[in-house]
Parts: C-alpha cells; sequence; structure tokens
C-alpha cells in the first residue's frame, strides 16, 4: 500500500499543474460500465477455455512447425467464432531455426546421460557428435574474459543459477549466459557451450530459448542443461574430475519462412481508426504446448476483448486490436514487422495506447504506465488501477515499455501500460516441456481477464488521447 | 499418538501371558548405546554423502548398462573404503532389457508431440513405428473387459490416475495398469498399450516401471505418458475427437546377463554366523541417478552399519549384512537369487531378523514388525520404537514383508520390521528423470540413518532370537 500511495502522488503531481478544465475526465457512466466488466468477468471462464483449446487442439507452435500453421488456423477461426469486427492475418518474413534432436553423455569420469535442450539458431554438431573436457565458468562474464583461443577444443559452461524473483528480475543478469554466452565461447575457441538452464524450477527439464544473432558471428553448438543436470556436472568438479562430455546436436535452418500476425478487432463506434492494442504472442517454443507463455496472454486479451464486445451495449469508442503476434521468441519478429508496417501505411499515430501479457497466468498486482503517458492522461491510468483495486492490483511507478512486443512500438513513441503479474513460477515454466495447460488456475485466468477489461476498456471508451 | 498407545497395546499383550523371567530384556547398556547412537547420527551427514557420491560418480543403475557396472564397483570399493569386515559380491543370473528410444505424435485430428517412456519388457513397434486410434479406458479392469480382438489395429490407453497418499497407498490399485495391462491388451488385439504415468506429479516427466512377466503371453509395445500427455489425449476426447497416435518404440532384449548382489557386512563379536540384514537396492531405473529409488536406502543402511562400527566399541554380538540387491525393479531378482542361494546353503536360518530401506527419503514415522516376530520378541521391537519415539516414529500395527527385497526372505518365515517413510511426495519422482539427488534433504537422510542404527544395533546386540 506504501508503495501505491507514493507512486500516486508522485504521478499524479505533475496533472496539478494543468488547469481543472484542461483534463478530460473518466465519465462516471464509464467508471461505472468498467466496473461492471470487472465484477462479471471474475465469474468468467472463456479465458481459460480459449487457453484450454489453445493447447489441446493446438500444442506447440514454434515458427516453421506444423503447430505453429496450426495456431494460425486456430487463431483466424476463434476470432471469427467469437464475432470479432474485423479478422486478418499478416505475413512476416524471418529465417527458420528448428531442432531435429539433442543428447548430451558424460565419457568420463564415469558413463552418465545428462539431459540438454539445444538453445535458438544452435549449430550442429560434426556428424557423429563431437567430445571436449568441460571447462566450467561461474558466468558469462568470466567466460568473456576467456583469452582468445584458450578454450580450443574444449567445451564452455556456464553454471550460475538465477534468483527467483516476483517480478522475474533474475532472469536478465541471468540469461545473458543464453542469449550471448555463445559469442563468448567461440571467441575463445571453444567447440561448444552448455549452460545451466535459466530457470528456478528443479525438473529434468531443460530450459530452451533464443540467443541473439550478431554479425559476423558465427554460431557454435550452444545448449542448456536442467538445473539438476548442471548440478551434476558442479558436483563432478567439486570432488575433483574434469567431465569429458559428448555431445550432440542437430539443427536445421529452414532459411526464409514466412510467419503471421494473427489480428482480430471489435471496431469502435465513434473514432474506428484509433487503436487501443492489446494482445500476446501466438508462437511457442517447441518443447511445450505454450500454456503460460504465451497462451495465456493470447486467450486473456482475446477474451477480456471479447467480453467487452458481448456485455457492453454498444462498441466502444475506439477499436480494440487483438494482436496475436508471431515469432516473439525469434526476436519479436511479429512485432518489428508489425510496427514496420505502420510507419509506413502512416497508421502508426492512431496506435493510441497499447500493452501485451506475456508473462504467465499468474496474477495480476500492479500497474505502471510508459513515459509516452503525457501528464493529461496520467489521472485516466490512475482511474484504471482504482478500478482494478479490488482485484488485488495498485498502481506502481517506474518504467514500462508495455511487454515485450510493445517495444518496437514503444520504441516509436506509442504509449504503453505494464500489467505487472506475480512470476514467481513463471520461471520454474519458461520455455520447458513443463509449459502446459494443468499449470494455469483458472481462476486467475478470470482475475487476468478482468484487470484487461478495465484497462481496454477505459482506454478504448475516454475521449481523450493518451499522448 | 492415539495410533502408538493403541497399538502398543495391542502388540505388547501376547508378551503378558508370558512369564517375565522368559522374556530376555534389551539391557540397559544396550538401549543408552541406541540412544547414544540415535542422538550423534543426527549430527552424521555421512548418508548423504554416500548418496551424493553414488549418484554424482555413478549415476543410473540399470541392469545391463555400464552405470550398472559402475553402480557394483562403486559398491565394493565404497564397503572397502568405510572399512567393512567383509566386502562381496554374488552372482545373479536374469534376462537384460534395455530401453533404445521411444516418441510419440498426436497425428489427428491435429499434430502434437507426447513424451512417454517404453515400459520394462515392452516389445519394441515395428520398423518406422505403428500408428493407431487411441481407445481411452479409465482403469485396467475396464480394459480386462474388453472382448478378444475388440481392439484390433488400435492402442488402448488407460487414463486413470494414481492418488497421494502418505504411505503410497495409491500405488498398488493404479499400478496393475502398469504390470498387467499390456496383457489386456494383447488379449483384446490391440497394436500397443499407453497408460497414464503411475505418478502424482505435474511434471513432462513420465513414470516408466516393470511389466509382469507372464508364461505364454507375448509383450507389446507398452509406455507411459507422462500426466500432463494424459490430460492432453483426455481433452481431446472430450472435445470429441478420437485421437490417432503414431508410437516408435526401440527396446532391446539383451537376453541372459548376470548382475550383482553387493554385499558388505560388520561381523558379530559373539554370534558371526547369525545375521541382521538391512539394505536397498543397489539398480535403478535407467531415466533419473537413482536418488530416492534407491539410492537413499543404499546410503542409509550403509552409513547406519558403519556409524555403528565407528561409534561402538566393539562389534555388536550379530552380524550387520547390508546387502545392496541387484536388479529389484526387473522383478526382484537379486533378493529372490539371494534368499535362494541361502536355502541352498543352509543359512537361511541364520537370518535373525531384516529390513529393506526402499521408500525413498522421507522421514520415517513408524515401526511395524511382520508376523515371523514372535510374542516372545515384540517386546524388542517396541524398544526400538520407544527409542526412535524422539525421532518423531511411533509403533504400528498392521503387517509388514521389511520392504520389496525382503519379501523373499519373508516368505522363507524370516523376521523383519518395516520401517515407514513419509512418502508424501515420493511418487512424484518415483521412475522419473526427476529422481536426483537434489530432491533429497541431507536432514531427512540423517533422521533416517538414526532411525537405522537403532534398530539394526538393538537387533544385533540383543541376545534373543526373533523367531
Amino acid at each position: 500500500m506504501r508503495i501505491f500511495i507514493t507512486s500516486l502522488l508522485l504521478l499524479v503531481s505533475p496533472t496539478i499543474i494543468l488547469a481543472n478544465d484542461q483534463l478530460i475526465p473518466v465519465s462516471e457512466k464509464t467508471k461505472k460500465t468498467a466496473a461492471l466488466l470487472r465484477d462479471s468477468a471474475l465469474k468468467n471462464n472463456s479465458a481459460y477455455e480459449i487457453l484450454s483449446s489453445l493447447t489441446t487442439e493446438v500444442g506447440a507452435r514454434h515458427p516453421g512447425t506444423p503447430g505453429e500453421k496450426n495456431g494460425i488456423d486456430w487463431g483466424v477461426r476463434t476470432f471469427k467464432k467469437l464475432g470479432f469486427d474485423k479478422v486478418w492475418t499478416e505475413d512476416v518474413q524471418m529465417n527458420g531455426w528448428v531442432r531435429v534432436s539433442e543428447t548430451a553423455e558424460v565419457m568420463a569420469p564415469y558413463y552418465q546421460k545428462l539431459v540438454i535442450s539445444a538453445l535458438g539458431r544452435s549449430s550442429s554438431t560434426p556428424e557423429g557428435g563431437l567430445k571436449g573436457d568441460i571447462v566450467e565458468f561461474e558466468t558469462y562474464a568470466d567466460l568473456d574474459k576467456a583469452a582468445q583461443g584458450s578454450l580450443q577444443g574444449k567445451i564452455a559452461f556456464i553454471s550460475n543459477r538465477m534468483e527467483r524473483k516476483i517480478d522475474g528480475a533474475g532472469y536478465g543478469p541471468a540469461n545473458i549466459a543464453r542469449t550471448k554466452g555463445y559469442m563468448a565461447a567461440a571467441k575463445a575457441g571453444a567447440s561448444a557451450l552448455l549452460i545451466r538452464s535459466i530457470g528456478t524450477d528443479d525438473h529434468r527439464n531443460p530450459h530452451t530459448g533464443g540467443t541473439n544473432i550478431f554479425k559476423g558471428v558465427t554460431s557454435i553448438p550452444v545448449a542448456a542443461l536442467s538445473n539438476p543436470d548442471a548440478d551434476q556436472l558442479e558436483r563432478l568438479f567439486a570432488l575433483g574430475h574434469t567431465p569429458k562430455v559428448k555431445l550432440n546436436i542437430k539443427t536445421k535452418d529452414l532459411g526464409p519462412i514466412v510467419t503471421k500476425n494473427v489480428i482480430g478487432e471489435i471496431t469502435g463506434r465513434e473514432k474506428p481508426n484509433e487503436i487501443v492494442v492489446i494482445g500476446g504472442h501466438l508462437d511457442s517454443w517447441d518443447l511445450g504446448t505454450g500454456a503460460v507463455d504465451d497462451g495465456a496472454g493470447v486467450a486473456i486479451t482475446m477474451a477480456a476483448a471479447n467480453f467487452i464486445k458481448n456485455t457492453v451495449k454498444e462498441r466502444p469508442r475506439r477499436t480494440i486490436r487483438v494482436i496475436l503476434w508471431g515469432a516473439e521468441e525469434l526476436g519479436l519478429i511479429g512485432a518489428r514487422a508489425y510496427a514496420k508496417a505502420r510507419q509506413e501505411d502512416g497508421t502508426l499515430k492512431d496506435h493510441i495506447i497499447g500493452s501485451e501479457s506475456d508473462f504467465g497466468a499468474g496474477p495480476v498486482y500492479g500497474l505502471k504506465s510508459s513515459e509516452h503517458v503525457a501528464p493529461k492522461a496520467i489521472h485516466v491510468i490512475d482511474t484504471m488501477a482504482g478500478l482494478m483495486g479490488p482485484l488485488g492490483v495498485t498502481r506502481r511507478s517506474g518504467g514500462t515499455m508495455g511487454g515485450p512486443d510493445m517495444i518496437p512500438l514503444h520504441a516509436l513513441g506509442i504509449p504503453s501500460v505494464g500489467l505487472m503479474q506475480n512470476g514467481e513460477d513463471y520461471f520454474d515454466l519458461h520455455h520447458t516441456p513443463d509449459d502446459t495447460l494443468d499449470k494455469v488456475d483458472p481462476k486467475m485466468m478470470r482475475q487476468n481477464m478482468a484487470v484487461w477489461t478495465v484497462f481496454a476498456y477505459i482506454a478504448a471508451e475516454w475521449p481523450g488521447t493518451f499522448k
């Protein structure tokens, strides 16, 4: 509560310098409707039902696989079945990459199997696999200090473990091992890189994930060990052994492929060209069924827009556009294409405000607004937070980019909000085979949906602009 | 506590009809020594250290694999390093079976991968795999009612889920699907059987396990789905689909192979031929590193015997024999061979009492005695329970066979005790890749070791016999 009051004062204060008559209020009618939406959404199971359909009838949705195609078909079909006013897809060019198979075995001092998962864009090992002594580095920074050529014929191993935090703050510091580690390993001459999974669980399910692409850097075989397998290597070192490991990784560069953003709209009654963006990313990693990453976000936002359409008598003033972005996991590829296309067709300016749900299915506890929300509109965000209060949401200070797929729009100055979810368990599941529907609590899906109806409805109904 | 008092009265009562002078008491010195062992064992980490060594330096120990051989070498080496008085192995003939690979995919209504694990002695699918519509049965009993030939070309699926109970009581009723299901499926003409994993977790790690061998019954491909994958099939049925699944299972019958029981003794000072048996099974399933099943039992009993040797000035009156049984998972093969050999060499009668630790690393909460413990010796078991009281152990009524590998000795009339462990989480890990050291709490290993020192010491020191 202290955070709420403090940030409220801080954030509200700029509005004080404006004359009261300059502020466009949120009408009582709008507030009443938002409260009604909120309360009735808590009794509505449609977000969970949409998620159940997506994970059961589609499953994993990795670019370049049959699952992705099924997912895109599902998105179009589901938007239409729900009665969205406009439904379409937009092609996105990209380079595809898929996993074929991966095995890892400790060959010395004693034979043992290890469980690994190749990381996105990992190259294959030579036919028949490669063997090398493991050289352990605690962190990416330590590996990055290794002298050029010093790891010739070796397999580098980054062993540090990410920390569990409510807001996922442990992810960033650890994740650099995944995104950039291969580059440091390649520079030092290593034939491959193993990293401890970027995850907080202790299951034998490695966390896969993307690697960053750097011009002029050739990929090497790079894979994540499950936490228990990383422990195993660390214990072998602690006992004085130097484990020799055999890796056999097969991956496939698919070359140029086409993915799609799938879009459904509830068209605004008064300002149909003005757009409130909500959504999630439709693609998922290939190991699980993409329930928390990001089936939940897809389902919450589709259900919220649909619930507004079905609950409120007339369409909101503005258009609510639900975007199911493609190929987020391989580098926000769909989101970048979406933003670029709006720059080119001149409709970027019509994007009034937006947010993505992409942090699982934990309850929302905080509402932030980005620096692009103008002082004259802060009171609207505060009003949203007030209406979300009974759902356990408080107003928070600090920056936001509105979620990963909002980053390209944020970078172009589009206002956004961040609906902060409890992510304490999120990194137990993130990018693993365990990302399945059974991990999702229907009650939490209802809470999320209620929060998103409040945001989307007020953003679309309030007559002012956020910029 | 009520259970304790009730069962104590019940079990003590038969001794009341014996004249007091017929009872051989547990001496005050023995009790004092047992209490000292108990209290000092709680500060001793050796059971955890032994388990760490076994799981780290050996890992999975499935018969017919390099891991089993490493495990046997480790057993001999570790007994010797600890200074056991006698250390030897005994060859056991068996038929070996190993997994090679397994995949499962839903082909219709939508393509999806499923995570499975072939069950012990499953046959291979034809080269290239087999496809079939899934026919769902809730239980083994339902499948067993299917008419002969009615499942021709189909894949049978048993979907019921085992219940979580402190004593693992949910295992038996569910497990018949694993041990006998393939026979019912084959009888009905099914080309393969899938079962929901016999496990209580929700991770994407299937629970493997043995199938029973029945003369004249040919095995078919049989595999367990992880719980989330079984949910997935059930949801597809609930949506009105009949999933068509492709299975590709490769296994290998190794034919006759030799495994070993590994045995270490603390030789009795007065009655070296009289034997108190404790131990665990050295083999494990191939998916995990056999930490809770049954590295824990191996480590607890090795450490307990060793701790008695190192803590008490003189050897106990009788021999404490620590048996690391081989090939338990494929049908108590080492235990049956051990018992048969003792029948043949006439030393069966020298086995005074025994117990196996084979229910993970949860704390011991109860002590039972088998029906072969004579009324004149019940007071000794009660005394053991009393001394274990400060560890949270109470005396329990009801039968025991002293643990799986004690069954053959129990069947031949050898007295045994059951040291009941809290197994609420045991079936989250049992027979899965997740059976790794990180799941074990060192504190619980100390509690177990303390309990086992009390049992083994009193059983070996008390001058009377239990039969």
